[in-house]
């Protein structure tokens, strides 16, 4: 099996990635980094300008001989090549795996959309170099890749017969009303932020809510909410992220089940977009 | 003329509208100050819970002795009292003049989705606390909302012909997709913002440009786009504001008729939703 790796958003550094294709290699996996993954140019941090993060996407995703397309990072910016990639996309785009989640949810929620492949919400290559922690993030993500494993999924999204779709809460605001945003009806969606003050996380939280095209979800779950680490103005809003989180669940009549392994951290898991059967 | 101010968001200090009745009194306006708009409690510094200023919103609008409501600030939260108060207006609120910006721009979006009175993206009362020009300010909105005097008024949207609106980047960003969207077909669409990193004004502007509900406005113009103080992060996103609106402006195929006089600033000038003739 081969998976590409290749950066639709910000570069990483040149030997961020270098410990991954040995762990990948233990699944049966040739892992290809694109050296696109730590281009320069365009601006704020990103692996190369627009056109060239696009033709890297489209290089793969369009090439038979891959498998999956395994995000390096995310950052900002994948939004600005959906219109470049997207209208491109061929045959071999439909059978391939798509893995990566933060800005990457741009990716993943237009490829939802058209349904074009299989898409999951997990850790990246990049993750590696989490502390305590970072190998386990990348194996539960290749795991899921290579092997359909369960092992790294996030358990509550496993056999409960309903359909799955995970955001970065951010991302999915940024979806809300365009062509990209998949339809989510009868999902459990799952919710994590990181860095936001808690006064956006209330008013993305209100747009998820008051958004007309998401208004059939079955339930919210909500994953890590990482604050900022200088909390300015944090203190006096007066609800946490559960009770933001429980009141726009309210204001939109659907349930909120609490907590999922999800977020900017190690404990990250896979949530594979659609229905997860207890035996895949 | 009786002009109610009230908060629908963030709360006042008690005495810092002090200076306003006098001056409104120089129009013929008869300004009542709501004490709701220094009560405290719902969180946030927000002037009393959701329902509280919901129940003073409603009192004025619905109310035909009053001539406008006049927003006494924003901060966060307005978003919060649309699904309490839309539902309730009567008959004396289509007659009305309403007026504030920042987070107010989800009343006056709400407002004029309904065709509800005559609405207006300008200064409010805590602006006359602006140094350097705040009694300027706030002489500029109560000349329009008093006497639809032209001389506060955004010199572009004055006999264009076309439709304005007006609003703060995330708070439109916010209504995208929500029944509080107003349609702006053919709308010269002027956009402003404040403390936000450049990244987040090119994915709000992705958003605004990807957005289907916004797809036909005849164009866009820049209001002051103020950089936060310590701008981290900023220094290598490789667009200034003006590209980032031609960017985007490109990708939405309408024009970008670059500056407008509009922002969190002493120049902030009154843009009254709808066509301005030049004679009102």
């Amino acid at each position: 099996m081969r998976i590409a790796v290749m950066a639709p958003a910000n570069r990483v550094d040149e030997h961020a990635l270098d410990a991954v294709p040995a762990i990948a290699a233990g699944y049966g996996v040739e892992l290809v980094v694109d050296p696109q993954s730590w281009a320069e140019g365009g601006g704020h941090n990103w692996a190369g300008p627009d056109q060239l993060r696009a033709d890297t996407f489209l290089k793969y995703a369009n090439d038979p001989s891959y498998d999956a397309i395994w995000f390096a990072r995310g950052g900002y910016g994948s939004n600005r090549i959906l219109p470049l990639v997207m209208p491109h996309l061929e045959e071999p785009a439909r059978q391939k795996t798509y893995c990566g989640y933060s800005d990457m949810g741009f990716m993943l929620g237009a490829l939802y959309a058209a349904r074009i492949g299989h898409v999951a919400h997990g850790p990246m290559p990049v993750d590696i170099n989490r502390r305590n922690g970072g190998e386990a993030c990348v194996r539960r993500s290749l795991g899921w890749i290579a092997k359909r494993d369960l092992a790294g999924v996030e358990p509550g999204v496993i056999g409960t017969g309903r359909p799955a779709a995970a955001f970065n809460l951010s991302i999915l605001d940024a979806l809300i009303g365009t062509p990209w945003l998949p339809d989510l009806t009868d999902h459990d969606l799952l919710i994590e932020e990181v860095d936001e003050l808690l006064y956006r996380v209330d008013r993305m939280m209100f747009h998820v809510a008051a958004a007309t095209q998401l208004g059939h979800v079955a339930c919210f779950r909500l994953g890590n909410v990482a604050l900022p680490a200088n909390p300015a103005g944090q203190a006096d809003f007066g609800l946490t992220p559960d009770q933001i989180a429980l009141h726009w669940s309210r204001e939109m009549k659907v349930r909120f089940l609490g907590r999922a392994r999800i977020g900017h951290d190690v404990d990250n898991h896979v949530v594979p977009f659609g229905v997860i059967l207890s035996r895949q």
